[in-house]
């Protein structure tokens, strides 16, 4: 038998017939920034005269386990909007503005209808805080995945102006800490929760579950919310000391990524309430409360550090922006660290 | 039974200890330019005031099924090059010079050695490039990936003065066609090789084949080859009409993706000898010809469209720069399309 590239598993034009759908979906991100259409060998954006001393950062990220969740519920229209919300919330705790964006797609045998979904999720995302998608990868990668499964990164570009990249530095005893509420597990921890729920519990991704007063699926693809729009208002009018973007590692893990020596962070977990969703998977799996902090964002997806005469003003604005924020915590001398206590 | 996240799948303390050695091979990586170390947000590299109208290009890619032949092997140290110089040579066909870097690692059970010698790879190609090694995400996906087993992604960033772009826009008949020779498979082409050797052959990968003077698991690793630094010396002399990097779709599927409007590129495929491995893909899987040329780069990884006065002096740059050099083709007139002809 002669072989082919068809009959080793890798389809052409199945490639050929999503890189066309991508292409319309990918150009209803650009800018006049964007130099260049998909297609080309790179992806080319103008850095424009707006930066005087630009400072690009820029993040990786993927969406996890939560992938799962998206074949099981076979709904693969917004776990591109998670990529590309971790990825944005990423940057902008430095304070960037995100620039341009590219994601990899890797699953074993291509479905062009799956890829379109998923780069309507990503492109919809990208769009809201006008971020080009200039460029991906399709890959076909035969007996790598299981059959209707995939991977799915993104990349991520923004760029701050040198004198105001937001790096903690700054951050003061008598500094308070805000939250803003997360839209419930975000991209972290779906590993343990599908456990809990599928494995230990035995549940069905399509139960009705009556304390959280919906479907189990609708739940756990939430999107993962993106803080930008409203953040960024923020830094227009007030001084922001330091963000953290609670995801894997949780409040604690991620904060002291910010925190300078001899700051602590002392965060008081009763000063929110948590989202039903974490009391339902530390009860049916029985999960130490430390692990829970540890694993989850427990109902906080952006921790930002101010001025304890900035605090009400700020709190008072990000409401107005349509967040929900909170007061957990606040600043105090010591050696570094995040201090979870419940008073 | 108490879940935790390690109970799940998760291992964090493995996380730890592989970003710590990772943090070790990035920072081999740093120039000036790169503001943070990694383990913040972001990577931030500092554009500095070299480029007066800098466009940044960027690009995305995988390594394909190479990685199968990696695992077969328990070879892990080469293929983070075959990444970078993938995506390397897919900014330096458009006069970009790479900026900095970014490696997305997913797997089922994180192996922090498995991870120290892929990041090994990754960090050796960016220096060789002075590109920057400025972030990363591993990802651990239980369920995901079979065991010892991965994927591996790359994102590259690399700028170019504006009025530098190379884009094809100037390529006219009479322009010459140079290739520089491939390194074997480079990283395209693997579903349909593996097929070929180990299921239709049935070769085992420690084969010592005669006609490649070598094991088989050696030829199949060959390090996908990294243009940039005789190119770029090139570029200080001489006009580059256009350049393509050949990769999936081979030569003809790469080169017309630079070519205008009425113009054909004309290629002699008698006019250089074919690395022996094509061959006995060929003779082995029976693969046509045609199947042949648009899966594999049958021995040029890079062409390069030259003003037909310049192509002496290029050729003999080149070859002094440690590159094999052939003229493989032309330019005419003609509705836009890559000949392949053997005359």
């Amino acid at each position: 038998m002669a072989l082919s590239y068809k009959k080793s598993g890798v389809d052409i034009k199945a490639a050929s017939l999503a890189k066309k759908r991508i292409k319309a979906l990918a150009s209803s991100t650009f800018n006049p920034q964007v130099l260049s259409e998909i297609g080309s060998f790179g992806g080319f954006f103008n850095l424009n005269r707006e930066f005087k001393n630009p400072v690009l950062v820029s993040s990786v990220d993927g969406v996890g386990t939560k992938l799962k969740v998206a074949f099981l519920a076979n709904k693969h229209d917004s776990i591109g909007e998670d990529l590309v919300n971790h990825c944005v919330n990423d940057i902008l705790v430095h304070g960037a503005r995100p620039l341009f964006f590219l994601d990899y797609i890797a699953t074993g045998k291509l479905s062009p209808s799956t890829v379109s979904q998923i780069v309507k999720g990503i492109a919809s995302a990208c769009q809201k805080v006008n971020c080009a998608l200039i460029g991906g990868e399709t890959a076909q990668m035969p007996e790598f995945y299981q059959k209707n499964e995939y991977d799915l990164a993104g990349f991520i570009v923004g760029a701050v102006e040198k004198s105001k990249i937001i790096d903690g530095k700054e951050i003061k005893p008598g500094d308070q800490i805000l939250g803003l509420a997360s839209n419930g597990l975000h991209t972290n921890g779906y590993s343990l929760a599908r456990k809990v729920f599928f494995e230990k519990a035995g549940w069905k991704i399509a139960r009705y579950v009556p304390e959280l007063k919906g479907i189990l699926k609708d739940e756990l693809l939430k999107v993962h919310r993106c803080y930008f729009n409203s953040i960024t208002r923020i830094l227009e009018n007030y001084q922001v000391k330091g963000m953290a973007h609670i995801t894997g590692g949780g409040i604690g893990g991620n904060l002291v990524r910010i925190l300078p020596q001899n700051r602590v962070a002392q965060i008081y977990t009763e000063s929110w309430r948590k989202p039903k969703i974490f009391g339902l998977i530390q009860k049916l799996g029985k999960v130490s409360n430390s692990e829970m902090y540890k694993v989850f964002n427990m109902g906080i997806g952006m921790t930002v550090v101010v001025k304890n005469k900035d605090l009400t003003p700020i709190m008072r604005d990000l409401s107005l922006l349509g967040e929900t924020v909170l007061h957990i915590g606040e600043v105090k001398s010591g050696s570094k660290r995040v201090n979870l206590v419940s008073r």
